[in-house]
């Protein structure tokens, strides 16, 4: 069985870590708040001082970490991955992250023989605790199959997408249609707030039917509700769509419904509201027209 | 059985007055184009030479028309349902009109006793076909009660929302969901294509996660397949938009992403493109960013 290293204990990694210990994979474990491995390392995984010795001590690397510098010092930086990998390790970074830095990342750790797959997520803390993520994968094929019974213990729809990047571009795309729908679940639901409907009635009616989206029926119910806690956290999408409009400037594409998406979310965050969750868009509306959802 | 009049057998109207007559009940058809009821009179439709005929011998009338002055000709204008109708009648309108203008005609119809249901639809002439339209019901909930029968044969999904004009609310909501959906689809497709990225691998991905939706599942894949014929058509959106923006301006509601759709599917009706489907949005990205999805 594959020993698999770990860095990064987040909301994500956590519950990402304890299901592969559980699955029985030995693991070896990095964190810079060394303490929130305490819990895993009663479970048996050993804990490593850094990402070189993880390196060196595992067969795969799984690297889950807020931003492109992060996984940049962890791959490149001093007592970093480079410097511990041996020529057949396989390095999987499933954190959100810019797809050309993947490329660039993935060329220098070639020159050791090291293999960088690019593997971000969907679905969430909940789906990282269910071990029910989608998982979008770009890089070697055959790195890839080496991998496949990690990826199977983390996630439920696993696809391997084209070459190196293509994971963090695939990602991309999703993170737009998360930003978009949840334009189209807020200027709905003002809008039959605003004309005194029944919103459990009028949900019940559109979710099923062509205007229906994973965001309405998930997002839109907690908007009725009151319930502004993240699934996903503003600020965190606020990171990915700034990737988003770069990559799309880069490609002379403008996407101007996700520039709107962006700009409100960005209100959110002028306000102190960053942590709440993507669907306190509707805050926004609130404000510009005038009204309370609730109450 | 109830005596059933229809009025209206264009795209939608023509099949579900076919399931109506399939399904047993007695029908009174009119229709401005009479050469249109041919069909149904053979099997077995009288067809009436005015709305007022219609209502005349019918315990409930259906109209399913283009636009609201059509419906308001139908009810109120000369050989229309209020000079003909009874103080039994119900009169059930399942076209896609203004909410406004469907309250005051209730009012007016209500001087008489006919009560008036507004039902609109969703789910496309496929759905009027296969008798799984989505409806919703805004008015008096006996006479719901009563033309319960006649929805259940031509739909599936069947929800009484509230009062008079509140049917067309919900659809306006729904048209809403719909129009921005698209955006989403169309700025994420056209990332993807932009970047070169494999566009059936990224929708097998991005359709069953948290980015998912109806328009991603069933438009998104035409748009990959570069098929544009109408499942609903840029045209009829584009009048329902038009509706929806009032309602909302009268409301005091800035819908920012909405009218982005509606002056994109303008584009289209601008270069005589208002017949291809909702989906066509695409060409629009293609023309601002020159590229193309196809080839």
């Amino acid at each position: 069985m594959l020993r698999v290293g770990f860095i990064g204990l987040g909301i994500m990694g956590l519950p990402m870590a304890k299901n592969l210990l559980k699955a029985g994979f030995e693991m070896v474990l990095f964190n810079r708040t060394r303490s929130k491995a305490a819990a895993l390392q009663e479970m048996g995984a050993v804990v490593a001082n850094t990402p070189a010795d993880v390196a060196g001590l595992c067969d795969v690397v799984i690297t889950i970490v807020t931003d492109t510098p992060d996984v940049e010092t962890i791959l490149l930086g001093e007592n970093g991955i480079l410097e511990g990998g041996h020529s057949k390790l396989i390095v999987v970074d499933m954190s959100t992250i810019s797809p050309i830095a993947t490329q660039k990342f993935a060329t220098t750790l070639a020159e050791k023989g090291i293999k960088l797959l690019d593997a971000p997520v969907s679905g969430g803390d909940i789906g990282a605790q269910k071990g029910t993520l989608t998982i979008m994968v770009g890089g070697d094929k055959a790195a890839y199959e080496t991998c496949l019974p990690i990826f199977q213990v983390l996630g439920k729809r696993i696809t391997h997408v084209g070459p190196s990047g293509s994971g963090q571009m695939v990602k991309m795309c999703n993170q737009i249609l998360c930003a978009v729908n949840m334009l189209a679940v807020c200027e709905s639901l003002s809008l039959a707030k605003k004309t005194g409907l029944d919103l459990e009635a009028m949900l019940n009616v559109v979710i099923a039917g062509a205007g229906g989206s994973w965001a309405l029926e998930n997002l839109g119910t907690k908007i009725v509700k009151g319930e502004l806690e993240p699934a996903f956290m503003i600020k965190l999408i606020q990171k990915d769509l700034r990737l988003v409009l770069e990559t799309a400037q880069k490609n002379q594409l403008p996407i101007p419904a996700t520039a709107l998406a962006h700009q409100f979310f960005a209100a959110l965050e002028a306000t102190g509201e960053g942590e709440l969750g993507t669907q306190a868009m509707i805050k926004v509306y609130e404000r510009l027209a005038n009204f309370k959802m609730n109450g």
